[in-house]
């Protein structure tokens, strides 16, 4: 499934003729950054938050929204409606390079600058049935990403490698872990786990992980129940003995982790507390913000 | 300057029409790989090693050639041709992705897999006199990359930042520095010493450094020179009372450093060996395979 049209630095054009000039930096030297937003029921689920990240990653590069927010948020509209995402799930994409110039590693001259955007939206299916019913498998890879993880570019190769091999392990994520034998987050998602205690544990943020939109949501949502919540990091191991585990990702939602390696956790099938975010997720996208 | 003629997937375009799709992934995932090669008196300088390390890059990221070698090596002429690069200095750069194909993290599939393939030739202007006269400085900044930089992919964010750094202190290169303070090498350089002692110090390849293939050629003209060359770690101490240091790529051939951060090399002038090594660099260039 690709999306119908692509809004290209001003213009909404067939999703076949949407190009970027060889000299964007964002293919040259992936100088750029990129945001995934959930569509449901019309609505960009924690827009707000995706947009803040979006700056900050901005802000962190030193580069410059190409519009004003408001005009960037008028553009997300458009390419849902031109793309027919209606009531149902869909994702916008939305990716800002720092400027097409001749290729030379400095950032170009300001006066050269020109932030380039790209964004799209298409509609999803659900996810597959058996990845809710069954959970998810996840292996563990060496985290051998850069130090700025925070930043949400699309310097992305490790994270595909990672992917990768956790799709030829018949696995939907790779957990990756540091030197120190922690997770730090998945290779798209957040990492979870829920301790043979019942405290709900995923890493704090540091330059090691991505501030997740959906993590900071499924926070808020795990106070609100009264879940005991802890803001810490896990080893791979801890995790293998965790009663629960589950993922989060814009596109993943709340999912419950079953396997990681070898390892079965808890009693094989989705965990209550996990299956329990995962509605409260859904309802919470189901009350979201009006687009 | 730019290139008048790109090569983008088996068409010559001008510059301004080279294009790539959005969904290529060295625009989405920075899932590809590039080579820099030195043009001069018309000839493609160590094309057999950059060629051959092309063929490792890909090979190691599961990518292959979108063509016979002895193709490819065809498309190279072409753009230098059509560049109208002529006796004069140039570059040629290539640079090869994995697919165009619906943004997800893993493969696409095999069948709908073909490497993307854009590559160009400029002329270039001869380094300015200062840089070789005076030589340049270098200033250190924490070595922040993943850790295959074995690997000449695209995902330069963390190279661009240092770089960029470079030039806001007045510096020409970044050396990057490793936890244990030890230089890896520059932001798109191979980083050398040559210590009180007069040896020739350069690190060893491991998957913390690209393989240069500069640093290859002047590590044969050292040792053809009878030179005390040692292959190992240097700090950045180390570094910073040196009797010489430099740099070299294919495109900074040998370029004397004659400071690091505040302190000064050597007598702070271009030290007589670099310069040396630099004289005999011009000389295998002048006397390099004929296209």
């Amino acid at each position: 499934m690709v999306p119908r049209i692509v809004y290209v630095n001003g213009r909404y054009v067939p999703y076949a003729a949407a190009r970027v000039h060889i000299d964007d930096r964002g293919y040259t030297f992936a100088d750029g950054v990129y945001e995934v937003v959930l569509v449901s029921g019309g609505k960009l689920i924690d827009e707000g938050p995706h947009l803040d990240r979006l700056e900050r990653s901005l802000k962190e590069m030193r580069m410059r929204l190409p519009m004003p927010r408001r005009a960037l948020e008028l553009v997300l509209r458009e390419v849902i409606r031109r793309n027919r995402i209606g009531r149902g799930l869909g994702l916008v994409y939305l990716q800002m390079s720092r400027a097409v110039a001749p290729r030379d590693h400095p950032f170009p001259p300001a006066a050269d600058t020109k932030t380039q955007f790209v964004a799209w939206a298409k509609p999803i299916p659900p996810q597959p049935r058996s990845n809710t019913e069954e959970g998810v498998k996840a292996i563990s890879v060496p985290d051998i990403r850069w130090e700025r993880c925070d930043i949400k570019s699309t310097a992305l190769l490790p994270n595909v490698l990672a992917k990768q091999a956790a799709r030829e392990a018949g696995a939907y994520e790779a957990w990756l872990v540091d030197e120190e034998g922690f997770v730090t987050e998945g290779s798209s998602t957040n990492a979870w786990i829920i301790t043979p205690a019942g405290e709900l544990v995923t890493r704090g943020l540091d330059s090691g992980i991505l501030a997740g939109v959906t993590r900071r949501t499924v926070i808020a949502l795990a106070k609100d129940e009264g879940l005991r919540f802890v803001e810490r990091r896990f080893s791979l191991a801890e995790a293998k003995s965790a009663r629960e585990a589950f993922v989060t990702s814009a596109s993943s939602f709340v999912l419950p982790v079953t396997q990681i390696d070898d390892a079965v956790i808890g009693n094989g099938k989705p965990g209550s507390l996990s299956l329990a975010l995962r509605a409260h997720y859904f309802r919470y996208m189901n009350e979201g913000q009006a687009v």
